[in-house]
Order: structure tokens, then sequence, then C-alpha cells
């Protein structure tokens, strides 16, 4: 029983066999290959746009990758306070844009809302040139709590963008399972919504390290080779990562994985949520789950070798919480034997 | 018959399959897994001594974490002016270092030597404030120029840092290829020789994306981790990394695939060397080959659809220069017929 | 009737004299001058101990220069979320750390507190490789909000940090302001307590560019004179800013402005706090106000011509606020006139 | 006898008086004064164009918040490799350019050429991602060796500059010891001739702590002020530096400081030509002179009180080096005392 985090979990099978299918013969590297150049098509077709791709290996590359390109050194980046970019990548954001900040937003639930982007603009402005000026907004999806912004709250966000000149960037490492949520196309979610650059996750998804940075407005991507390049994330054997991203998007491997974890993370929530003294604190709308419960019982869960991680801080919380993550290599036994445990009174 | 770079080579069998072995249900995430445990011991055997082993993903992080961990911010590196550091990773020293800079010294062969080292040590302090001072020397192994430098010379250089307080780092890039020509053991081409820290490159000598920084001093490696983070080199899923350099290291498959190369290169020198009009620039000793012939052999060689790479900037040369380089995916066949086609008038 | 800045008022007299004395002759450039050296003295006399202190021309400089000095670039800072160094430096601390990140937290009065500097440790180590460490905390003296650390706060902060292995930075560009008030010697409101490194200012209380950097704790100032003269802070014609510092810690001038500024707050917010409808939100213990009126009384104030700035975002406060900041230059005339005009209904 | 550096020198009395008369009353701070807006209008006067000018406190500042400005942190500068930005200012470039390199071209007198540009344009070009591209070219007037560019000079880098898509900055720091050498207008040797970014020196011909970077192009110039705020360069009380500029400008106070300074170098060097044994390295255009000369005639001179720097690493020159400079404040008896102190045998 392992739900300590999605990136535990192996690689899935059909991405093994792409990249070993990949594993013939010279080819061109650094990205000239045919399989980087297949991949542009087929993320151009999934999304029903024009954008270039950059194929990376973790998403804290991609994500500062992103901002770097967006936001200029002396800049700043709008986002949630406990965004990953803000609390889990130990400053990448600020390094790699050059010491630009991250201005960051409360939030109960992890989503960020357009007026709070307008304050946050409006104060920026009154500080002139000794405060530095948001260039863009950073949203996570699925949210830092396991919920999802629908099409619409992204739309209101991207509208909010437009109209203050800020780019909006989202940190997609579980992009997947929250389209499957969300229930609208690719497209929708994303640039109709006005999101102009998206990271575009896969390995917490069943890749092995594969992430992509996706530019919907090619003309926003100037610099962006050069910044992985002098960054150390342009692969020299590209076409093994985008052997996995090929077969990440070919039929429709990445929506079927996605739908598998958000259904244990549904089954497990049923489930706990039934069990008295057990509250969860967020709707579980992707594949991750925040559960407030007694001491005794999450010691015997551990005692029982279930693997999770205890949260620390959650303001207003009597009892402690844990946080649990579903992955599409997440069994039915493995739900089934940790709502046993966690039904034992 | 691709020459064009060790890059363009696929992954060698033994590696495919020990990444396929290690596919196999959950583990900890961010390199507390069982493979990479094992791999700093396997490191530790073959170096013969304590040392600490990070794996990245390509060898420009390597490189570039391991000089941004010896050097201030307002230090200087002291390298050969045409070092890979300096004209072919697109500034990742410079950016990873926080601005730190690289003072270039000539060389005719790629090595450089310890009375360079004391006149750019004497300039700088000259300098006083005004001038960076360097901290470290970076060599590369084999060289740019497809040399090597032998134990001797590489001792002769770590003592001249010890005694100018200076780190010594090696971009092994293509260590394998520079050890099995060098004929003495990874510990005294290395630290025995007053090597600090190693960039251990398997990518071009078999790898899918697998190179590793050895800092065989493990006090000198405070921060590397965090460093390695925040640059987005931290992989969730290590174990496919250290599946990969595992592999690489036993059974000598890493001096193996290197002496294959090697051999390779070697044929093609001989073979070249007894075309009229055709010219070695350098000695050739590990899998790079420069190559002086006349304009129109070389438009043959490419009509005839071999890959090599055109080099520009050889001073004093008259003739148009390719480089050649060897992997060990190379077969005879394609040496054969390279040197066929050649030799013809 | 100027209250806008006490960075709009003039350089005073003394201090012009001073500069117009040390203009004799040829001297020795880039600090090796006897001025500077009379300097280090001079201040090692005041503040009781040995120390280095390195003048820079702003505040920006000394507290960004000082931040970097102390903590690493993959680090943090924990600071006041309204602090200078936070909000009105444009991202100074990011650029000169390299991106080392400010961890800011709340405060109502500008001041923070041993146990949220604990919290802040806590949450990091909790974070662990993905997350920023705490290397220092940084504390304005006199606050943003016009308040003032007295020693025993000091110590409590020196202690907390001693235990957690931070560094202790005041940023003191109103120093003399928040000595006066606290009625102790400079040594017990900086190194006695535990500050490791002081942000000296004297612009804002009379100088014309003079700020200096001061290490109570020689062996933390490593490196500093690098980063000063890399960021372009090194004067070269140091004995002008010298000259500045000397003549502002002779004979207690620093101490006399501060008082003369000090002075002129209190009794603007003694004829203030007598007004109807007008109410100071903190304390007033060095030379800066801030105050809740009505929107009719501020307009009418601009309208006479009184200069001062209107503060946003004062949570909770339903009424404008205004921020009036007193100089040495402040006239009795000044105050009396503000005050009268305040008072009409 | 100081002919250490013009540096050495103290500020003239009219730029002293300046800045008395400037301190009177209070003013806006941070640039928004009568006299910093005064300056504007009178640059633009004298450079007969529409132009931004910020004032800054010393060269390397200027120098680094241009290049900063023109360039990409994942691009480059091309410029002499014994350029002041190279080897003078302790990084600063790189730091404020982000990890941007500097691309060093040789030079027998401080001048580079046209061709070199292009060669290292093509070389940069063949090394594609992996190569950092440049961005700008930056020349120093006068330049290290004490030469100048005239500007016809000037005009074929221009023109090359522009054919190539660079930005071309002059390192002013003697710029009016350089145009009085040039004898035409200042509009003539720089944006004329292309010249993108000025950096404006003062400090070394006069002033206190004066310099200024010049955009004859103020389109090119976005973001300039909040790179000067984020790193310290925007003074609080910028009315005495402005005042600075002002009366270095007016009434041809800068050209008289030039000509005293170049009458001093052209009578030491007729002087010093005429001495056996000693040797003028370079045309002596400027306020500096390089010496060759025994070194016992050196010691003598050293014995006698004359202060001057020794030279290292003048390639192919067998005699001990000196450098010699003089400056606004260099009297007709300092230079008749080292001649005769020189010429004594």
């Amino acid at each position: 029983m392992n739900f300590a985090s999605d990136n535990t979990a192996p690689v899935c099978a059909e991405i093994m066999q792409s990249i070993a299918l990949a594993n013939e013969g010279t080819v061109s590297s650094y990205g000239a290959d045919p399989l980087t150049a297949r991949l542009t098509r087929r993320a151009a077709e999934i999304f029903e746009t024009d954008l270039v791709i950059y194929p990376v290996g973790t998403g804290t590359a991609a994500n500062a990758l992103a901002l770097a390109t967006l936001v200029k050194p002396y800049g700043a980046v709008l986002c949630y306070e406990e965004a990953h970019i803000a609390t889990d990548e130990c400053g990448a954001p600020e390094f790699f844009m050059g010491g630009a900040k991250l201005l960051t937003l409360p939030s109960a639930d992890g989503r960020i809302t357009p007026p709070q982007i307008e304050a946050a603009v409006a104060r920026a402005i009154d500080g002139g040139i000794h405060h530095v000026q948001p260039e863009a907004v950073s949203i996570t999806q699925a949210t830092e709590w396991g919920t999802v912004y629908d099409a619409d709250a992204v739309a209101a966000l991207g509208a909010t963008c437009r109209r203050r000149g800020l780019a909006l960037h989202m940190d997609g490492a579980r992009f997947a399972n929250a389209l499957v949520h969300a229930g609208c196309t690719p497209a929708e979610l994303t640039w109709k919504a006005g999101v102009d650059v998206l990271s575009f996750g896969a390995t917490k998804n069943g890749a092995l390290a594969a992430e992509a940075v996706i530019f919907f407005n090619p003309a926003l991507a100037a610099g962006f080779e050069r910044r992985r390049k002098r960054a150390g994330h342009l692969w020299s054997k590209m076409r093994y990562i985008s052997a996995q991203l090929s077969a990440y998007l070919d039929d429709g491997l990445w929506l079927r994985n996605a739908r598998h974890a958000n259904r244990a993370a549904t089954r497990l929530a049923e489930g706990l949520a039934r069990i008295p003294g057990v509250r969860l604190l967020q709707q579980v709308q992707a594949n991750e789950l925040f559960v407030a419960m007694p001491e005794a019982k999450i010691a015997a869960l551990e005692a029982a070798n279930a693997h999770f991680y205890r949260w620390i801080e959650v303001a207003g919380e009597p009892l402690p919480v844990i946080r649990l993550v579903t992955s599409f290599a997440t069994t039915d036994n493995e739900v089934s034997d940790f709502l046993a445990l966690a039904n034992h009174p």
C-alpha cells in the first residue's frame, strides 16, 4: 500500500515498450530526430492548435524554464502561497528567472482568483519603481490540495491576465488527472481559457522522466531553447524522452492512466468519508486526498506498512493530517486493504 | 556510417535491460531507493575510496553543478579556451555559478599545463580586488581534441592546484575512453592524481541519459544536493538513472564499450593516415579524430551519406577539417566502408 | 511642509563641511585612504568592539550585499512580510543572493518574534530537500511601521538565531532613530544582543549618500569586498563617502540629528492624537507616523501643499491612511503648521 | 607626483560648488527633482539628439547595467580581451547580465575591428544552440592602452553591428579625454557612428562619484530603471549626483578638464621619448602612458616618491613597464619633476 506519491510508481508498460522501440540505430541528437518531430505534430492535434513543445526531464525544470521565459529578472509571478513552485522546488523559479520574485496569495483550497490578482497588481503599481511588478500568474492543475480549476475558472483568470498584461502559466504536473475530472477538451482547459504556457507532466502519470513545456503562442517561446540548453536540460539522446511522451499521448494512454488514478482516489475518499472520526479536508477531484484522523489511527496504518505523508501546518485543524496519492499503478486491493485498516476501530 | 557524435548512438542492450529490471513495484522517490544506494557502493569499490556520487541526466548539468559547488559567484575557473564548458554549454557554468567567470588558456592539443595555471593565478593576484580570482581548474578527459591526460599529467596539475588552493575538476564526458587509453586504474587517473570532483559520463558510452558527479572529498559536496534540486536535476524516479549507471559499472561494461569505440577510432586513424592528402591533426588516443582533407574528398564522403561534422577555425590549417567520433555501436563495416570511400581517389 | 520622506531632506552642514575638507590633494583610491582607515577605528570605538565596516552608497546595496554574504543562493532569509527588503527594493536581495528567497512573516507592528522564527524553521526542515532552508533573519530598526525593537526584543531574536544556526541581520536604515528611542548603547542594541551584521544608515539622517555594512564578527565578512566590487559599489574616490560617515559619527552628530527628527515626530503624534477623527495606527517611537483620518482632511492638507504619502492596504482600517516622516531638517514651524491645518475642522 | 590613476585626484572646484548649491531645501527623492530633469535636457543639447540619461555612482555600475539591458542572460558581449569590463570589474557584467558571457578578442593597441566581430559572430553561429550568441559589442573610449577610436573607426564598428543585429556599447570612463583628442562632436563620436549606449564617465575627470548611462535610442532602455533600482544604484538623494553631472557639462568644464589631462600626458610622452632606454609602448592619445624602462630607473622614481603602477604581462616586451595617468589636477610641476627624475642617468 504505497500512497506516498504518484512518483513512487514504476513506468507503465506502454511507455517502456515505446522506449525499447526507439532504441534502434543512430539518429541525430539534441532533438533533431523523427520521434521529436512527430511529438510536436501529435501535441498540436491533441490541443487543436499550433504550438511548440519542448521536452525536459523533470517538472521543476519545466516550471522554472517556463517562468524564466515569461518574466524578466526584475519582475514577479503571482501564485498560491503553497504552490509547488513556491514551496517544493528549492528556489528553482527564482534561480532560473535570475532573481525575480514569487508573490504569493492565500487560498483555502489551492485555487486563486481574479480579485486576488487584481489586488496584487494594484499593490505593485502603487509601489512604483521600488516594488517588483507581476508579469505572470502561475496556477497548478490539479492544485496542491487535489482540487481542479474547471474551464470557467481558468477562463476567468485568463481574462484578468489579458486585461493586466500578465502571462498565464499552468503547472500541469497532474494535468491529465485534472482534465479527466474537468470533463472538457485539452484546448478548453488551456489556450481557449487563456493559458499561454503549460508545464505538461507525464512522469507522475506513468512515464520514466518526461515532462514538456508547451507554448500555445509560439512567439512567447523566444529564447526557451537556449535557456533549456544552458540549464543542462537539453538531452543529447532526446529520442528517449520523446518516445515516452509519444506513447503517453497515443491511444489515450494519458487519459486512461489518469482516470484509473482518479477512480482509486474517489474510492478511497468515499470509503474514508464513512469512517467516524475521519474527515476529508478538501473535495477529491483528482488523485490526492488530505485526510484528518486521530493519531492512533495514523499510527496503526503506518504499523501496517501503509505508506503516506504526514502533513504539518494545516491551520485550524485540530487532528493530524495525512496525504494520500494514487497513481495509474494503484490496485483495487491496495485501496481495499487501506480502507479495511482505516475502518478498524 | 554515422560518425557525427557518440550521442547519435542508441542505448546498449545491457543498460536497456537494467532499466527494464528496475521497473518493478513502488520505491521511494528522489533517490531514496535501493538502486541508488547500491550505486554509491559500487562506485566506491571501483574508485577504491569513499566518495559521494550524484546522478544527473546530462553532462552539462554535471559540469555546471560541480563547478557551482566549487567556486563562489565572484570567483573563476581556469580551463582550456576550447573546453566544452567554455564553448558548448551555452553559458551553463556561468549560470549555475551565479556569474563566476571561466578564464581560458590556449593549448595546441587540448591539454593545459601547470605553468599556465601558475601564470593565470599570478595575473589574477596582481589584479587585486578588481580581478576575479581562480578557485578551480577544470580539465576535460578525454580532451576536446581527442587526446588524453595520462596519470602523470593529471598529477602535475593536481600538485599545482594544491599549492595554489584551487580545486581540480575533471569533465569526464568521455572518461571511460580516456581511462582505457591511459591504462591505469580509475583511482590513479582521478583522486590519487589530485582530482577533487569528476563529471562521470555514461550517456556517450551507451547509456540513455545518465551522468554522475563524483566528489572524492565528500566535504566539498556541501550544498550539492540543494543545487541539484533547485536546478531541476533531481529526478523523482531516480531508480531509472541509477539503474543505468549500475549496469554501466557492473561487469566492466563501461570499459568494454570504451575499448570498442577507441579501437574503431584507431582503425580509422590508421587507415586515414595512409591516404595521400589526408592528415590527422592530433594523436588519436580516445574515440575522436580530427582530419584535414581536400574539400572534394569531404564532399564525396557526404554524398555517400557518411555523417560527421565539419570543423571551422583551425588556425594555420589550410585544408578543411572534419571530426569523426566512434562509439560502442560503431561497426567494423562502418569503419571499413568509410575508409574505402576515403581511399577513393 | 515636506513629510514625504527623510530622504527629501538636504545634507546637514557638518557633513557638507567634512566632504569639503576631504577635497584636498591626491589619495589612494578604492578605500586605501586615511579617512577610510580612520572610519573603521571610530566605528569600533562607538560600537565597543572589533568590527569591519564597508561603506556603500545606498541602503539597498547595504542590505542586499549583507544578505548575499550571509546566505547561500539556495537558502532563505526570514523577515517581516512588509519589510523594506521584501517590498521596496525591487528584488535586490534575491538578485544579490543569486536567487535565495525571502520567507516572510506577518506582524501587526512590524516586529517579528522568536516563535515565528521557530515555526518557519520547523516548516522548512519538514520540507526537506524540496524546501529552501533559512540561513538568516533580517529585522528592520526602526521598523517599517515606525516602531522600535528594544534591546531585549533583539536579544530574544538573537538567542533564537544562535540556537537555530541562523545569522541575524539588522536593516538599520533608521538605526540612529531607533537607538535614541531605545536608550541603550549601540553595542547593546546590536552585537551584544546577537546581531551579526548591521546595515548602518546615514543618508536618511543627514548624509548625502552614505551607508555602511558593519560585521561585528569579521569572520562572517569573507567575500564581502569582492561582492561589493562586482556589484559596482566600490567607489573609486572612497574618501568622500568615508568623510560623510566620519562626520556623522563624530561629536554625536548622528544622535543629535535623530533626536531632532524623533522629537518632531513625537510633537506631530501628540498633536494629531488630540484631533477628533484622527487616529495613530502605531506607537510613534522613531520618526515615522501612520495616521488614519477622513479623506476630506487629507485632501485639505494636500491642497495646502503638505507633502506625504498615502498608504494603501491597511487591513481592517476603514479610514484612509497617510505616512508622515520627519528628519533632522524638519522645523518646528513645519510641525506647527501641519497640526494647525489638521486641526482645522 | 601622483600618476597612479586619475581617480586619486580630488573633485574639481566647480563640481564641489554645484553640490553645495544643490544643498538647499527639500526636493523629491529618487530622481524626481528639478536638477535631474535639467540634466536630461543638457545632455540632449550636447549630444544633439533625444536621449535618456541615468546617473549612477560608479563606472562599473554604468557598464554592467548598460550591458545587462542590452543582452539576454544566455547571450554574449564581444570586447577586447583586456577590456576593463573583462579584467577589472570582478565579474560585474556577468553578475548583472545573469550569466551572459564576454567573448574576448585580442588587440595590439586596445582597439578591436570589424573583421574580428564578423569572425566571432560566424564562430558563434556555427556553434548553434550550444554556443552563446553575441548580442552586443562593447568598446572602451579611450581604450585600456590610452588610444582613441576616431569617429571613422567607431562608425565602421557601428555598421558591422547593425549588419549583424548587435547593439554597440561604449565604455566612456574617459570619454572626454577621447573626445578632445578625436576632435569631433560628441554626437559624431557616438550615436552618429552607431553607438547605442554610452557609459559616460565623470568621476575620473573631476567629479566626486558621478557616471551616467546614456541611451541614444530610448527604446533600448526598457527595464533599465528597474535594473538600477534592484542593483542598489538608485540614489535616494539623486540631486547630488545630477548636480555633479550638470556642472560637468556646463560651460565646457568636462572638455577643459580633459584637455588639461591630455596635455599633461602629451608633455610626459614627449619628454620620456627623448630619454635613452625609455620607450612608449603605445601612441599617447588621451591621458594614459605605458612606458618601458630599465628597472633601475623605475626604482629610482619610486624612491623619489613618484606614484604609478607597474604593469605585468606585456607580451614580447623585455623591459619592465609602468603606467602613468594624468588628470585635471596634474600640475606642470609634477610633470617637470617626473621628467627630471626620469632623465637622471
